[in-house]
């Protein structure tokens, strides 16, 4: 099969594919680290930050594949395999073992605020290139500044 | 806070968490490369099999939640970050770029024989340490030959 | 298409698929005479044992369902037409025209007790062969026995 | 207990019950069959047939408990047991073993056919006779010849 | 208002329009009858004949807006008031006071009987001169014959 | 049987049961009467006063249950025939034939306020003999006085 | 592929097949001008009628539906496409711009009352060709006739 | 009754009234189409692509509302009677008679490109004169550029 | 922490805290005997007895609820710990082994019997202290009347 | 439009209404203020709190709604406007900014008391001229008194 | 704690903060009023304006929510108490006692309208600062647009 | 009635029996303590620990349920009384009055952990015996381990 033939120009798909490219691996890293922290978590409010993670989780498996099939959608393959994520993701990551709940706050809170940067950078450089997928980043950027701010609300 | 004090012996915790950690990578590399090709793929019976590999993620992302809460319950911890991930898996990876609807059914096929193959191996080896564990993972492997067994049939 | 390759071994899978077998045509005989029953019912208990049958009935599908497919997952296929069913089913039948609520309840209780027989030594063979098919058979068995004691309650 | 008082005449119940526990018979055996059909297909259309066939038995079921309720309902026994079924059923049996979906789409379509000639016929025997039999039968007839278009239209 | 400009003739008119109000009497007067059963009643089977009542209140309660709805779809006023049931209905009343759980089935079943016995003149009354009241009333009798057959079973 | 023994003294059940009587009549005699208006309306707000009267309706029937099952519950048997209700009925009926909106949500608003004078006599007359009951006679006349607002708002 | 083997003779097919295209193009066209009128609506009952008309949409799209399967489940083409019903529908089509609630009301009332003309039409044509159809029809019918009456009532 | 008063400027009234009328027109034919398909459809995918297109019916019809209300709201009238569509449809319109599986999933992929390029060319026009009119647009945009891309892979 | 601060005066919490404690004792240890009837019940009516026994237990654990939250949220502390209700309860208790349907229909109707006396003398004692209390020990006693009648109708 | 009739004499409805119309004040400020904290809180139990706050508005809107239709039910029009709400409110008021949980959960708690005061007075007010409205009151009494107790609890 | 660490620079944030907050006072308040006329209304059209009234509400209170929470991610304050919604709101009041329906109407028409002004105001405000708000205001002045049309298509 | 035919040997049915009937013990004492805790609850964590308790309530009657019917099912009688839960009960009992929510945190775990001990020796008892009693005890201690790891990670 040739490539899904492209509504877009190949200048705007090169930047508009770069741009969910991009957002596909921050969010892809988010859910697993997400995760980790859901199971390795330990303190007073365990039970409160183990539910909360999940609604992170939840939110940043919606968008990868809302900015995944965008991608295919416009022409471009996403890719999410573990190795690319691993390697291109700039995301701090946590430590292993168990996870003291203040300090999982703080570093949700810190990784949400690090992914919110990128993402308002990619709502600029969609703005000329593709305003349909320029709309899609800025609904999952709402959802992610509400969750920044929850998390920080508890720091 | 100190460890989780598990209910089984070190000896025993020792066995059932590799398992336990081994079925975790499994089943994480499993998400993320049924997810790749859901994006990526092509053919006349893109519909079905992008729809059908989505059960397959549904399937491995509720067994991830489930060996790694085990794992934790016990006094384990597991470790779901992309870099383990990436370095620990035995699973063949998929290609960039587009997939053949028909090559995609053959490398699920091939995929899901291997983890079955490993966990057929963790079955037997918590036979002894952690029936509870065993349980678990029984459940899982029948969910898996059964996808199994249904994209061999297209084949 | 070749067979589905199987994860046991021939030996096991002869075990295991004879298990299997034996198991699909007694539920489905078992629903076949639940329905039987539930039409042709009389009596003063009639609208209780009337709906109690079709909770039978609705075990009995399930387990079919199950049973058929765990075989063909392993590489073994079902056989479920009328005349597999009607030649090699062990169940002692009911009469023809109406059948008095006493009697139906009566002998459904012995119907589930030879069943249920029948089903414990298939979860003794199969406990080597196939632990995954063993784990299945053994979920049955506990419903099929909560509703012999349910029908043994109303004798 | 006396027989179910009828509200037809003997002439009229003859007629009506023997339709309606001919509809019984095929009803049972389209739902046997096509159970048998969903276990053991393969090809590439798997897994759209597998789940065709299961709209078909649901078709089959529900119309079987509307046939042999009615069939009481005028005061006479319907007979669903193994061994009624396989021995009157006109409809032609499948093989046993994996089934081709080509094969299960072709035959599928030829035994709706078939049973749907013998539904023209109960129509117009009840015409007369009872016409709220008759109206139960025009429904399920509606329903064959749905499904029957659907997987001649495959073809 | 003028009266609804009716899709029927005069004649056609007349017959529909008594066809639909002689069912609204008795399915009312079924309505309040199977309630002070349902109120008063006594015996070892009250649970299940009191919830069984409730079936056939339901039953009746949708053909009387059935009915109704249709008359005046037609142009014919619908009468449903106390009086016009209390003068008009056929159905033999039931005592007040406490009612035994038998002599409530054997009543039930008697007046569903007799109720059966007049639509069925309707039906054929209707026959020539409005198919969709026709149809409609076949619809109500398939299913007042299923209660009366439920009842008389467990007489 | 005897009857149900009830947990009030003579005089106490005397009151009450009246009570709980003369509710179950002007409920179910509501019932009808909203049905009657419902079916024969016409009028330009004819769609909103038809839907408005079956929340007339629904409240009706809600009430008949809940005061004839308190009746019996404490030892007085409820009678609700279309006889009695016709014979005892204090609510003005209502004509046959087609009726205006307009005067039917006047007729209605009319009604509602006579049932609700009697109610709220009865609420003051079960206040000693059993606060159960009253509490039941409170609730609903609660609901009675808001549909009574309703209507009378369009008027 | 070749044509959907009919079930019907050829006279009976040509028949039933023009009753069903000419019902998909009256019931088509019905769902575009009950939008039509939903949308360019005006007037005190604005609200109510707009949502009245949903109303209509839902019973034209289900009928359309209904109508255009069986088509080609007997062995016809149906033909909805624009073209086809702007030059063949027979309805008085509405004026472009803002609808006057009253007028729409009128509007709606004649268009049904046209189509039911029509419909009943080919109930007749079809008794003797195909009673499945003919049933079909009769329930479209039904729900027609019964917002004709709701529509009317309100003139 | 006065037209809508409008939140916009003439000028920007006739622009952004023109791109909601012509996204009108699309997605109402959009609709016909796919449902003219998804009834004369044959083929081996017959199933799988008869479903996919009911999800673009779906999609089409929810977009008709949108942009019809919104061209209402800012007081434009929409025009979508069956005429209108016809005549100013740029759509490819489809043959009468069977359609093959594969050449429907080819014309459909070209029929959402066609109309993906106008709802473009309408993003672009309405940015100055409404961004709540674009915003609409661009989220039906991302809908249809799903679908198209969707349609494409099975090429 | 303090004790929760009572909105009632400190006579006023003396009596409704003792008839709340009351309550509780009552409906925990009709929960308890409730299950042990449900588990250990035989007899014809067994399907029928053995559910109504379940509606009985979610009645008092629901009462449980809301007595012991009445109890807190006034300042007294609720005690639900299996020696109090040992100790404390003035229920009948029955005996080990099976039970007879007849004699748990009977044993049933007596102990709510007794329990409603008591809460009638709760609703006596919380008039003057606290109306909200007693509004809630109303509503429990209207259940529990309810459920008396049910079983007492049966004997 | 004449006043609602009331069901009350004068002297009563000037009671009722004063206890409505300071009960819809006292829980429209409730809900603002509730409101106010749920947006700006901050600390460690900010996610508990946040989600419990919204149970305290979902509480006092309900209630609003009933007291607001009961008034106007019995003929008071009730005034929920902001001015009116923010001259007449007796409540503490919250300070603009930042909360912090802790202080919120104190807070909440004396309010809760007040209203709960002024709640009671109401229920004694009432007892005489309106049972019914005094049943309302004691009803959102007691859900207010919960709240009070979960919120003191947390102090 | 700290403010909420913003992702703006303090300028957009002086704008943006602006814009959310007069936001803020214009929901509340239009909720406030909605509600006042729900209660107070009267006149032929009470049931159909009361209702409409409440998406009103519904719609009002989603938005107070989405905009002070918008406000709180991005580190400003939202103040919905009653003292700043009376003191600043911009909307003209309704009076006290009962609402004609045909005012009610007109004045939610005007008030909308006015609301919609200074909406799209703010759009424009925050095209420059943050169009991650934008997008949210844009989202609510689409539905005030439609709830403005379809009131001001009433009067 | 007889005793339930048991399945089981005697001796394997005293030692099936014996641990079914401890786990029951075990569970009904389990959810009378978490309703104790509940309640009295008080601290900083109130709402979660009082949420998370009604887990551990709804997973101790979900497993009483479940090993008193499987008793029954093998011809045991459970006992599930508050004497005999009170005399036999291994469990730490809670004092009463206020209890401290980290000293319930703490409590729990302790007894979540004895617990678990006794079903793992249950499980290893029931081995030989009955491996559909052992599967059923497994399933309960995964739950119960799971609600042990959550506990405890929050001390």
């Amino acid at each position: 099969m040739a490539a899904i033939k492209s509504p877009l120009t190949d200048a705007a798909l090169k930047v508009t594919g770069d741009a969910l490219q991009g957002a596909l691996v921050d969010l892809i890293d988010l859910s697993l680290l997400a995760k980790q922290a859901h199971w390795n978590l330990t303190g007073r409010n365990f039970k409160v930050v183990h539910e909360h993670l999940d609604e992170v989780v939840t939110l940043a498996r919606g968008g990868q594949d809302d900015v995944a099939e965008r991608a295919v959608a416009i022409g471009v393959n996403p890719d999410g395999r573990a190795r690319t994520v691993a390697d291109r993701t700039a995301i701090q990551q946590l430590e292993a073992g168990y996870l003291d709940d203040d300090k999982v706050v703080a570093a949700v809170t810190d990784i949400l605020a690090q992914i919110i940067g990128r993402f308002r950078e990619r709502i600029a450089a969609t703005d000329e290139p593709d305003q349909v997928t320029q709309d899609l980043l800025i609904g999952i950027t709402a959802e992610l500044e509400k969750q920044h701010w929850m998390f920080q609300a508890q720091t």
